[in-house]
């Protein structure tokens, strides 16, 4: 290195896997520089921001400020490293793959733009014709907790969408028991102003965005697509799905209401959910009796990689309402994305995602 | 009156109608007051409260300080009076009625206890035996845009729920055209923490209650029972209900997933709600192309008895989503009593409800 | 009217005064806006706004849609009116102030731009040379409870600035009673975000801007020479202020230290705010023993023309601590210049300005 | 143990120190037990609530579920240990220190019960006379920063108070140096709602405490006792102190005007501060050009143990005017008592206290 506005963090030490992140300056790029700063098995090699190159990135992140001497750098001056973080907007990864693809061996995208298997449900959804199809297959879907087997050492894994990842994992329990009707289920996710990202806008205004709860994208979300794919086993899934943004910086809080087609308790609910997340590290049954946090609440999992879900039965009706929170730039995107990592490269699971959120906050 | 603990606002002026508020000191009957205040045809003659019995109202409602010479006395010092609002805690009213009948030719109660006509509901819905069920098919329920002929001249007012006033103004339209499945509709309302009244609880406290997104009612709210009651025509319905507070102190968005029975494109839509409350000084249908305030949102509408409702049509199903929006203590409460009582009395129905919201906010 | 792109309201009612506003899409214009629109006196003939010229003002505040119909037009289609109001960006009012005069029989610019008498203190405190430094002696500043009778009959008012108001109307009594040393005394104001207006930036945009308790003006805050001006008696006076962005969209709270030149208890500074507030009808001294409204909270001022004063007296010194709040569109803005508008008009100074602000809030 | 409704966390690992927390259900408990856990050199044996013993400390920290399997247990089951922790309400600890004193070999309190060396001072502003004077000099205040020395192997620690601690960190290189009028600082602190600590009222109840910029305490702070201890070199020193509550549940931004004895460039002024902090783990100096975060922002710091300090040279006085911040429950209570141990184990001082802090947040 010594390049012109990309001073590096110093000598790689022996033993650790160089990363690099390509669009840093984001705020998913942010929050997983942080994560990687703090991770025990690699070093942040390279961090890149066309706009910001040449900048320390604590002008950027001023969370950052000290805690590394890292400035950003183009993507031009990208030497090679072990695992490459792409963090650019959804629809750039997917133009510059090719020339991304030799310089690391394992890469990691963030973006909409590897997610889906099927390259015409990107006509679909997102209304352009894939460019790199071939290249679909070999992404492997990276929610850990349902594609563990194939990330272990997998060269190209796609960063799951943050209200997909709420969504699923609030319902594969239920879905892949095949205990609910496949078509009926409608989800409404409350999120925080982070989910649109670091560019200010009219909309983002702050006397515009306070106390704001605003029905962003009623029908038509994206993330559909991820949640059907994940979700279908047999029949045909349909995923009625809003989204409503409200006064918060950080999380995701889903509530799914799903049509049991046979006549479940909660008993043999809790039964489900405890065979397929009792032994997750980062997945909670958030389900009390009284208190005030008897159920899942996104503020206490801000900065960490947790997903809480709870659930409760209607008794008047076949419905049973399940709520997953998760912070949207932690279990959402980037400590996913870290967790993803470490099942590629064969670290412990939880390594640099230990952060226990806050309380009270 | 002059009695001890009562001081009046002076001698009521002539022509002007005398009104009383039972249980003034709480968040419904401190907004009734300041409206009430402002009316131009009544006279505010005494409000109760027996914790603060003596004191000067702006000692508990600090936006009231100077605006009016009114102390709060015990209900036991009541005099005759025109109309009577009653902003009693749930099942308080229902006791007391009897001895608050005689006192006013006109009652306004805006607890639950006479919104249900049918007695058995109670015992469903609020756990209990109605005490006096003759007196609910007395009872005329306050949504004015739904019941403005049987509210003419109507002794007995029993103010509607703010979660149901956004969730039946949003549905109604739909449901009485008959063009939605009675059984699949799913509302998720969320709501700020003023609807649980001025009473301070662990649950309330500001570290606790910041930032939450708290599923505090999946199944089972009580404001079902009246929406499915304003919304039943023929076949039986059923409404899938879930609140979640925000952090917010005023405001409710009612999301209503709605399955049409016929294809219905957005501009049939827009006729089906132009048809049922174009003409209603309150309603705004709130639907644009673009900007960020294309749909309702509640903090436009603080302080205001407004209702704001928007929809938006999934292409690729059935679905039809109905996003209503309010002021829980205006539209939701007190201002949606003072619109009854304009109607009760013959006089124009927006009165003493000018108040435009504010922006930005 | 009648011409392209600026819809008038309809045939200006006989015995009301024609207004118009020029910049109405801002915030001090729509709030303004939206107190004309409910003002007994006045009718709003025309608005203005070069970028939205065209459009009807519920685009641009929504909180008016419905209530007008009135559409933005431009400024060169401006015709005669009674009372013109200016709510441009500073140093935009002293640009074209020459082609306005000859518009309107009465002017009130709520910029910064005619506020000082002393065309020296623009160089200083601006850097720009005043244009049209005769026509400064001609504006009254416009605080009417300091200027009410230079406001009787005014032709050219210049609208306080929001923290200098708030700053003003907690010191006058002292300083114009002389008991305070002039020259220690430390003004520190928290502000809402709706003061740095209606663009968008990077600074405003909600991620950034939540939770921030943001130095943005230490020290050089160009209010100070309003300040200056106005509590000046004989000798000089120095004001050590500085500003601290909050997360509130309205709102401001100045706490002023100052240290008094003799011993008066808490009785002798009461005298002295009642016998110089007493009567003034949006001025409240807010000082109670318990609650937790003790003392003035800006909340309770949203969307009135109210200013709240309270003092305390430090036991351990000659410190006296001033706060004052006000909602910085409202007492800080456009509710002033309608206050100084009725004065000027010989109307009641409260018309138009009777909300009274809402709690809980 | 074994006992009764204290199930501790397993076998004590060797070499780990044994830590237990009295009165850990509180926030600065839970922030403390929170850290603890995450701490390499120590292990927590026990945390004790009265009012929850028995409980799981999941149930009153919701943060953190799952992450320890200790229960609370009452005081009176505590045993010998390493080093205690005292979370108590002040006037507590000093009732119950001579009970305590034979449990550890190290003490913290982190109340303000014996932060002032001089048992008068108690009289003067705690209004109670000590009833252990002569523990007052064996105390160490746990501000590593000033006392390092001192704390290496303290036996006796008392941490800091928050308001206290922004401001003495922020004062003290001046003082220090002699550069400022000692007898005229004023400070003013905005803090949040978690320093009033995790009891619910009336004034916390979240309609009443969102949004709210109150004087809580405008004279009479009982942290300018501590302050006033630290900074006093030779002459005496007076701070007039002033706190207000604003809309966060963490954080503290003191701001503090100063004023020089002599010209000061701002050069000057960095030099004052880098001599003094430049090579403190904890403190940043922030002073930026442009941007945003320009200057300290407590949300940044959340979590953390960080204190960011900044100033600005007003150029028409004397005045300097210094701004710091820090979380309340962190450098301001529970970080700073973990760094204290860190010192006086003689383990490296940033042990436990890793955290970077969030953005966005």
């Amino acid at each position: 290195m010594g390049d012109r506005g990309c001073r590096g963090p110093g000598p790689i030490l022996p033993g650790l896997s160089k990363v690099s992140i390509v669009g840093a300056s984001g705020y998913v790029g942010g929050e997983l520089l942080r994560l990687l700063l703090g991770h025990p098995f690699v070093k942040v090699a390279q961090v890149t921001s066309e706009r910001h190159a040449g900048l320390p990135v604590g002008r950027v992140h001023p969370n950052l400020r000290r805690r590394t001497s890292l400035a950003f750098c183009s993507v031009a001056e990208l030497n090679q490293c072990d695992l490459l973080f792409l963090c650019l907007p959804h629809g750039e990864a997917m133009r510059r793959i090719d020339g991304l693809l030799p310089l690391a061996r394992h890469i990691v995208d963030l973006s909409a733009d590897f997610r889906l298997r099927d390259a015409a449900a990107y006509q679909r959804w997102y209304g352009l014709t894939h460019p790199r199809p071939h290249l679909l297959e070999e992404f492997v879907y990276g929610i850990p907790e349902l594609h563990r087997d194939e990330l272990r050492g997998a060269r190209l894994i796609a960063g799951a969408g943050c209200n997909a990842t709420a969504t699923i994992l609030a319902l594969y329990p239920l879905f892949a028991a095949g205990v609910v009707d496949p078509s009926r289920t409608v989800v409404e996710v409350k999120v925080g102003s982070s989910e649109s990202g670091a560019g200010a806008s009219a909309a983002s205004h702050h006397p515009e965005r306070q106390h704001s709860v605003r029905s962003y994208r009623p029908t038509g979300h994206r993330h559909i697509a991820e949640i059907i794919q994940e979700l279908t086993t047999d029949s045909p899934v349909e995923i009625h799905f809003s989204a409503t943004s409200i006064d918060l910086v950080r999380g995701v809080l889903a509530t799914a209401h799903v049509f049991l087609t046979e006549e479940l308790d909660e008993r043999e609910i809790w039964r489900l959910y405890r065979a397929a997340w009792g032994d997750e590290p980062f997945i909670r049954i958030v389900k009390e009796r009284d208190g005030h946090f008897r159920y899942p609440e996104p503020k206490l999992l801000w900065g960490t990689n947790g997903c809480d879900i709870g659930f409760e039965r209607d008794r008047g009706s076949r419905r049973l309402v399940v709520m997953s929170a998760l912070d949207n730039l932690g279990k959402g995107a980037a400590g996913q994305a870290v967790q993803a990592m470490n099942v590629a490269c064969g670290w412990p699971e939880t390594a640099g995602l230990e952060f226990t959120g806050l309380h009270p906050v």
